[in-house]
């Protein structure tokens, strides 16, 4: 045990709480000018050389020894080989998560509409899904089967034609387990290119990478760079910034199970984030000395331990009600309800990736099997982002079908706002349509 | 009528003609490096020096004098004085669309869902409303009151509590309408701002105009720029390019109105670009002659002029077949299809923002009173982008809740794959739920 605290302690009725917290989360997802101008060159190079260029940094930042592009492009042999490869219970936990997401995702899809008004004028929005998808899938560190299902498997649902996936394998490590959830998706092809390079060709296609409609996915933060700066040439998911948890807990779940659901955010990343709110003081010095007896046995101890002290919090609020206004301040990424009842304060919770309700929904069986999606909004974006889904492959063509009733009708309102706006060729397409009587 | 032809003439069968409809098409919705850096500078100074800086760019880039920021906020008591102002039938024009623009986005409104899984898991998703809305509706040259109802309503319809607009007033010029429509819409609060400034103020707040969670709403290359850059801090809709129309028409519409249909979108902006498609050679012939001798009498012929000869094209295809073909590649923001039997045609678009069908429904109807919304993806995004609707505004959590016994079975899947991805403490989080036999 460190002498050093291993989590900071706060209470949330302290004079400059606010502000102590808005400095605990703060977070600049994007990156700074150095960052910035080094994606701007790659995107740049990739544009103008294509494949070369791509090659050049992969070998460059993966230290991949590869002769040819074509190298870095894995057939669908291989991912049916590491399918095969793997282990028995690795393929029946991939196919048990895949087959549970896959049901839940199937909720998310949404369907073609259309209504007629009583002028007789059809209105409605044809639903259609995007024809070539993009998924990014983090290689190196930590390299995740659960985030090929969790990409791709929303892309299959909403009917994508095509599905291109990139993995970067630093000095060439391929992990079988992520080839293995290719395969299950029904991932198309798989390039091994990762970091902004691979952001650059999926955007702007080169001889051997197909340009995509949209990417998806985490990544570092060259990648998240990347992804802002080819949004509008293609769409993007979100921004993606570490990973973090808020639990809300009454006091009574087994003190270790909080700190071990604290730790599974804090061990992804050493920026990740682990908060704790709950209005038992007692409770929370439980959590500590849970924290502190934990630590030391975990796998990942040195990235959790800095986690833990540089971004994590066990935070005292007077109740649960006050604990609901924190944690729709914080709009976390996970936020486990571990309380007697959590339906009571599920519908105060406004801003929130993944909800996580009562003791036994522990956050990490949402990360990998539970049904909903683990690519969710961080930093606070949950204000306005959503879980990754089925509606980031499907896009909507609006639809109105005049009769030449109703166009004569609303040919008469549209003359007068056009010409409000000085808009007169409008004016006069809306006028041609007018019946003359 | 001028020497040079007033529009260019393809046929989709020449050798070429894909490479020749690119370069038609090709238009950088991003701004090049030097206005990049001056939006760049402008958001950096805004951050830092809040209502001073956006006090000092609006006299500067918008001519406008003013001793406070105080006066850049127009109170709701001044919103109702614009709409007891302006014409009797211009307030009937605007409720009507008003109406119209609400009935349709009803449609769009998602609803929150939940399921049991046969192992007692709930699962479900949340769907609920983003706080506070900026809506960015452009001043100066084009200043749109029918802008102002197609952003605020789908926000309005989301159930959103707090909606800002911005809209800038070049050299102190105000329009009426745009504030009748603002009073309509129940827009919550009227900053008189406008440019890259606007933007970074609703993104990052300062003393007067409050941080907004999203961004929508169609602006010239530093609005559009800005929106890009503040995007991750901020949900943004879409970036907006130049307006476009493809007509694709079986050769029995009135050329008049094809030319005239053409012209509305051609008045915008010389930007603008209008294409139509048709396998009626003759027809072709037929609307060039309407577009030389209706561009005189339009009253902005000149805008007109430029756009139809720099960006605009008739197009000879085969059948309507090859119109649709040409059509998705092209996934123009308005597609008019101008035919006898547009139903035909209709489920084979793959990508257009809003389709107006039948020879009565002209694209200007739906700019401003069929219901549907007029902000819609630009420059061939509607491959990924949808229109600007109420889903904008909505956003969804992920609910998940397990039975003792359902976590104990999703805890040995999650367990295996925790384990492959070498992620222990979410591992052990997992089997803590596990029931010992």
């Amino acid at each position: 045990m460190s002498k050093t605290p291993v989590v900071r302690r706060m209470n949330a009725d302290d004079a400059g709480f606010t502000a102590e917290l808005d400095q605990l989360l703060s977070w600049e997802s994007v990156s700074d000018a150095e960052v910035n101008q080094r994606v701007v060159d790659i995107i740049a190079q990739v544009r103008s050389l294509g494949d070369a260029a791509v090659l050049d940094f992969t070998r460059q930042f993966d230290g991949v020894e590869v002769d040819s592009f074509g190298q870095l492009e894995l057939p669908q042999a291989r991912l049916q080989q590491a399918l095969e490869n793997i282990e028995d219970d690795q393929r029946a936990a991939l196919q048990t998560a895949a087959e549970r997401i896959r049901r839940y995702h199937e909720h998310q899809r949404q369907d073609s509409w259309r209504y007629t008004d009583p002028d007789g004028t059809m209105l409605g929005q044809q639903v259609s899904a995007i024809d070539r998808a993009g998924i990014y899938v983090p290689g190196g560190k930590a390299t995740y089967p659960s985030s090929v299902l969790m990409n791709a498997i929303p892309a299959k649902v909403a009917g994508v034609a095509e599905i291109i996936m990139v993995v970067p394998t630093p000095k060439g490590e391929i992990n079988e387990m992520v080839l293995a959830a290719a395969a299950i998706a029904g991932v198309d092809r798989v390039f091994t290119i990762g970091g902004a390079q691979a952001v650059a060709a999926l955007a702007y296609g080169t001889e051997s990478v197909p340009a995509v409609d949209k990417i998806v996915g985490p990544g570092n933060i060259y990648v998240a760079t990347a992804k802002q700066l080819v949004f509008g040439r293609v769409g993007i998911d979100m921004i993606a910034g570490p990973s973090e948890i808020l639990v809300v807990c009454d006091g009574q779940t087994d003190p270790d199970w909080i700190a071990m659901d604290l730790f599974s955010q804090a061990e992804h990343d050493q920026d990740a984030q682990s908060i704790l709110l709950s209005p038992d003081a007692e409770f929370l010095d439980k959590v500590q000395a849970s924290i502190e007896r934990l630590l030391p046995t975990l796998e990942r101890e040195d990235i959790a331990r800095v986690s833990m002290a540089e971004r994590g919090a066990l935070i005292q609020v007077r109740d649960l009600d006050h604990a609901v206004e924190v944690a729709n301040r914080i709009a976390p990424e996970h936020l486990e309800l571990s309380v007697a009842d959590p339906e009571a304060l599920l519908p105060r919770i406004r801003h929130a990736g993944a909800i996580f309700m009562g003791r036994y929904t522990a956050e990490a069986l949402g990360d990998y099997c539970a049904g909903p999606n683990h690519v969710l909004p961080t930093s606070g974006t949950a204000r306005f982002f959503s879980p990754l889904g089925v509606y980031d492959f499907q896009k909507r063509s609006s639809i109105i079908f005049c009769t030449p009733e109703g166009a004569s009708e609303l040919g008469k309102v549209a003359s007068v706002l056009a010409r409000g706006e000085s808009l007169t060729a409008h004016a006069k397409s809306a006028e041609y349509r007018i019946i003359k009587d």
